[in-house]
């Protein structure tokens, strides 16, 4: 497909790309859009139909957007803006440079602006931030007859029509109704009759984690967005749900790998960016591991009369790390999707004591066999083993509960990963062997 | 609520029970049994109508459904699986014992017992254990107003009447269409000149994050599944394929904590399932970490000689092990989003060189400064800082290249993560260190 849209426009057969371009997906031209030169995206972003030309802009990295916006003329752009859904201006107005907006703003009716504004306004990450105001809005005292027919008048425009909103005239949120019902049921109940009113909501300030816990919990594909008096100020869909559970869970994963969380893709970020949000942790935790440091210092003696033992320190130390980070991951991801509450704190310990108790044997085992069989002293040998089954234990114990504790104390569970656990559990194991060593070498 | 449940229950208030449960929610019930002892989740659950019974059972534990099969009689089952969407009867079959499984199938007619035993039979993780039976199918021939007429006579039934299939009479896939089309055309308009004929499928054997990718590619809400001669088998909808990507995030943390993954939540895993899980990954891993033993082992001179030397190392490790595992994480991730490619190797390995730079620079310069604040002699802190800069930057391009190599080799990437990268870089930067060491301060 590439290739052959390649060839179109090298041949500037111009016609026959258009044509080639009416076939293809809005999301596949986005995506050819990333392999070619700008130039060419321009041509091609030029020769798409408005409406079409819209869902591809919707689809576009933020740097694509930044180039087409440079390179089209005003009266295009905003034909295309036109054409955006409210949630997709939203989100490119937030990209783009304070002198674009306000040249769009410009163009904008006073209530248009008013709306921008407000939603511009929305904190990053909130359900403000996710909503789209192109939903279907419905009065009780329609019949669904009615009903239908107001969507088939309105509907074109909407975001969704899956889902329909009864407002009062003060456009409070008074009942919700799916299209399901309206083509399944008679058409002349009335809609105060068939809606739900018992329905779910959220508030424009709510975090997009509570947001994504309500459309998993209860399987929606949309969510209403209330004011505090309860009136509809958008809707969010589940096609935005879904890229925030990826947002959230990668966010997740770099904290969970001691990083700063970032929105923009690895490939686009800048090497001072990545390098910034890598530093902070890196040095917080290098200077906590400097405890070793002093620990080692003061068992110095043993060491030098023992230098065997100073080559089992890395194993050690790797192994602990690693139980360690296995449970505190388990339980970071059991307190993310809701499965491990704070009142476990108990069962968790508990179970992580058994468990530990299992895999530190089992280590303990192969290492003692594996040093006896390479040659080493009994007492050399039980030593590490026998540290190796207590660090492991105290490895999962601390991994376990840590996440635990941090969110009940309001911190993210996520911090409490490898490599924080790591560097706690290096300072116990290394305690834990000298002081083995001295009872059992003896000093 | 379940303090007042538990009330109503505890003083026998059957009737008001009964009232209070038919305005909950099917999920909100289900969370309320987890609370619950089994026996009153027994009586709450024969007092539902059966068909809210089976909305709470499709949300239950298996554990608990187990009890709930242990408990009712045969025909009350039968009830409520008859109730059950078809996707959630296959799950429902899957855990439950063989036994239980013929008594179900035996009250089948023969073509159900034939469509379990296909459904029973996909491996799992496939878009076939994902899919349900319940959609609605038209014909091209039909006009708009037959296919409204067919879908309302019809719907009642289907998990989702949003979007209907276009089937030949050998139920061969000609088109799909969205329920939002069916509203807003005109009625007398052919469903053959307005159903999409361009439309995304999936087959039965797709893993399921092939099915996942295009979801969030496409936006669907839900894709159809077919058979080689491009027969419609079933329908996957958006709500479980938000449940999958949350399997496979779950999958990619156990696996990068050095894991084997597992389908069962924490808390319901056994000590010796969770234990299993753990110890091959740590086997593995201490015994790559013994290759440090030999290092130091044979830099024992060195160590003896300049003791402090010693003090460093766990520091100089977990940092390394830190920046590798930054750097892996991302990496990983950008490639299960599909942001990385295997294309992008040299891409990934320059941006962290100079990342790396930069990382190790800083580091390097912030302890150097403390050893020498601290009063340790220079060609020591020389020797650590520099070791640091290097291991860093060892750290960084391993971390970032390796999830990729692992790709290439088909592989998957999330195994190249903080453990085992940790261990590999844990070699190189003793190597490193002990060859610094032999040089600036000589041996």
């Amino acid at each position: 497909m590439l290739h052959k849209i390649l060839e179109l426009i090298e041949a500037k057969k111009f016609a026959a790309l258009k044509e080639e371009l009416k076939e293809m997906r809005a999301v596949d031209i986005a995506e050819i859009f990333e392999e070619l030169d700008v130039k060419y995206c321009i041509i091609i972003f030029r020769l798409l139909p408005k409406d079409f030309a819209a869902d591809v802009f919707a689809y576009l990295s933020s740097q694509q957007r930044k180039d087409i916006v440079a390179a089209i003329h005003e009266k295009h752009l905003n034909d295309i803006i036109d054409e955006l859904y409210f949630d997709d201006m939203i989100d490119f107005l937030e990209e783009m440079p304070a002198n674009v907006v306000k040249r769009i703003l410009l163009t904008a009716s006073d209530e248009e602006r008013k709306l921008i504004n407000q939603f511009l306004n929305y904190p990053e990450n909130s359900a403000g931030s996710l909503m789209t105001i192109e939903y279907v809005d419905l009065k009780k005292e329609m019949t669904i007859k009615q009903a239908l027919d107001h969507i088939k008048k309105t509907g074109v425009d909407k975001e969704t029509i899956y889902t329909s909103y009864v407002l009062d005239e003060k456009r409070k949120l008074e009942g919700i109704i799916s299209l399901r019902k309206l083509v399944l049921l008679d058409e002349n109940l009335l809609i105060s009759d068939v809606m739900n009113d018992d329905f779910i909501t959220t508030t424009t300030f709510a975090d997009q984690e509570e947001v994504v816990v309500l459309f998993k919990k209860y399987d929606l594909l949309t969510v209403p967005v209330v004011d505090k008096e309860g009136r509809l100020v958008g809707i969010i869909t589940i096609d935005d749900i879904v890229d925030v559970i990826d947002q959230e869970n990668t966010e997740d994963f770099q904290k969970m790998a001691a990083m700063t969380p970032m929105d923009e893709e690895y490939l686009n970020s800048s090497v001072f960016s990545l390098a910034r949000r890598r530093i902070v942790w890196l040095l917080i935790l290098m200077i906590t591991a400097t405890f070793t440091e002093m620990i080692i210092g003061r068992y110095e003696e043993i060491l030098t009369a023992v230098a065997v033992l100073a080559a089992s320190i890395p194993m050690l130390m790797d192994t602990a790390g690693n139980a360690g980070s296995q449970s505190s991951t388990l339980i970071i991801r059991g307190i993310a999707l809701g499965e491990v509450q704070l009142t476990d704190y108990l069962k968790v310990f508990f179970k992580e004591f058994r468990v530990s108790l299992i895999v530190g044997a089992s280590l303990a085992i192969v290492n003692i066999t594996r040093m006896l069989v390479l040659g080493n002293p009994l007492n050399v040998s039980f030593t590490v083993s026998i540290t190796l089954l207590l660090t492991i234990m105290m490895a999962k114990m601390v991994g376990g509960t840590l996440p635990i504790i941090a969110k009940k104390l309001k911190l993210d569970p996520a911090i409490m990963a490898g490599p924080l656990i790591t560097t706690i559990v290096d300072v116990m194991a290394l305690l834990v062997y000298f002081n083995i060593a001295g009872a059992l070498i003896g000093f």
